[in-house]
Order: structure tokens, then C-alpha cells, then sequence
């Protein structure tokens, strides 16, 4: 049973809906996006539904990150095209999260392959007094 | 003494490079990007020099999610702009790495902040015959 009946990714991992996976063990399970950016595209997903990374155990979120890498190496051995591995996360609407069950996209790239980082403002290089600024507000952070 | 004395993360870890640190432990050290992406935008290294995800010790490898969660909530908390968090790794020139000490971007979002995703190919849906098979190689290369 799924752990949320109306989640795409719980029915999934429910076996409840149809998805070519990839792995599963009994924290994780990955399988193909169907809406891929480039060939091998994968997503790996907690088994347990957590909308958002404040949620999931520490357990799930380390697993998820060991299989991602297994995958990559997995992609760069299938046969496609693979010269690199992105890994990317999204937490939260803002920061572009479409299914709210947190999962890990696990991205075969290429040279040429029209895929990136899009930044239209440019910050530039911060100075030290700044950075030191900002790593103290998160240090304080931190505990709470 | 760095692992890699011409690695600047290395150097950073050993303390010899300047740094805004925010976190350390015996795997891994977090600092703060000095190419801002958004105020706020943290690196995760693991203290022991890996180019690559593929040299990458597992347990430090799921020590970086653990601590770059911990820090994506930190970041919601510490007052610098953050409705939503990126988690971003680069493994391999063609998948954008600069630096070839593995790291994990930690990325405070907001609507609006210009960033995001590029894509200037667009692959549609895929089918699920062509999933299978991709899913299948996969699958197969995972226990190489």
C-alpha cells in the first residue's frame, strides 16, 4: 500500500503504476523519468513519502545519494550517451520541485547536448566580509 | 598537510587557503561559494580529495547529502533569501565540473532569482518500449 495514495511516486513505488525501474532496495527505489532530458534520465526516490527534504530520514537521504552515484557509474557503462553525471535536487516550488515526494534526478550529459545552468542575473565574485557575513548567519542556524 | 597540495578544496580542508567555513567533521567540510550563484550558495567537499564521484568513498559520498540537507535547512532559516533549495553535483567536464575535487552545491532559490534549468533540446515524452530498454541496460551495467 502506498504510503500516499494520491502521490504519482508513492504508487510506484507501490508497484501501483507503471514505471521502468531501475533499482529498488528497502529505503530506495529509482526508474526512469518519463519525461527525460537526455536518454537515462533517472530518478531515485525515498520509499517512504516525504514531500520535501525537512522530511525525510537521514537514512533514505544518504541511500539515495549511494545509488545516484551507482547509477551514474551504471549510465557511464550502459551504452548511452554519457560523458558526465549530473546529480540535481529540487526542495520547494522556488526551487523548481514539480512532484512534491523529494527525489534525486541522476542526469547521463553530454558535450552539445543542450542541457545547463541557466543564470540571467550574475552576482558576481562576493568579498570575503560578505561570505563571512552570510556563513555566520548559517552557522547560527545550524543547531536550531 | 592537503591530500592533493594543488587542489584548492584540498587546500581549503587543510586550512590554507582562505575560506567562509559553515561546517566541518571528520568526512566532509562545507564553505561558501565564492562565485555566488545566490547569496548563500555553499559547497559540500568530502575532506579527502576525489576528482570524481567514481572515487568517491561511500560514506562520505552520503555524508555530503546528510550535511547538504542539514545546510538547505539552515539556509531557510538564517535570514539571507530562501523559499526553496537546489542540490547540484557535477561529475565530469561535459556535465559542467570546474573543479576536480567532487562537491555538492547547495543553492538558497527564490521566484525570480533568474536561475535554473537550460534546456535548448527537447527529447517529448518517451515511450515505454524506449524507457524498458534504457532501464534494462542500465540495470545491467549497475553490478559491473
Amino acid at each position: 500500500m502506498p504510503s500516499d495514495d494520491s502521490c504519482i511516486f508513492c504508487r510506484i513505488v507501490a508497484g501501483q503504476e507503471a514505471a521502468s525501474l531501475v533499482y529498488r532496495d528497502d529505503l530506495v527505489t529509482a526508474f526512469m523519468d518519463i519525461l527525460p532530458v537526455n536518454i537515462g534520465h533517472l530518478l531515485v526516490v525515498p520509499n517512504q513519502h516525504s514531500a520535501d527534504l525537512a522530511g525525510l530520514d537521514g537514512d533514505s537521504g544518504a541511500r539515495m545519494f549511494t545509488v545516484a552515484t551507482r547509477l551514474g557509474g551504471a549510465l557511464r557503462r550502459s551504452g548511452v550517451q554519457c560523458e558526465g553525471v549530473n546529480l540535481y535536487l529540487a526542495d520547494g516550488r522556488a526551487a523548481g520541485q514539480e512532484v512534491f515526494h523529494i527525489h534525486l534526478h541522476v542526469l547521463p550529459r553530454y558535450e552539445g547536448d543542450g542541457f545547463g545552468l541557466r543564470r540571467t542575473k550574475h552576482l558576481g565574485p562576493a568579498t570575503r566580509a560578505d561570505l563571512e557575513n552570510v556563513a555566520a548567519r548559517v552557522r547560527s542556524s545550524l543547531g536550531e
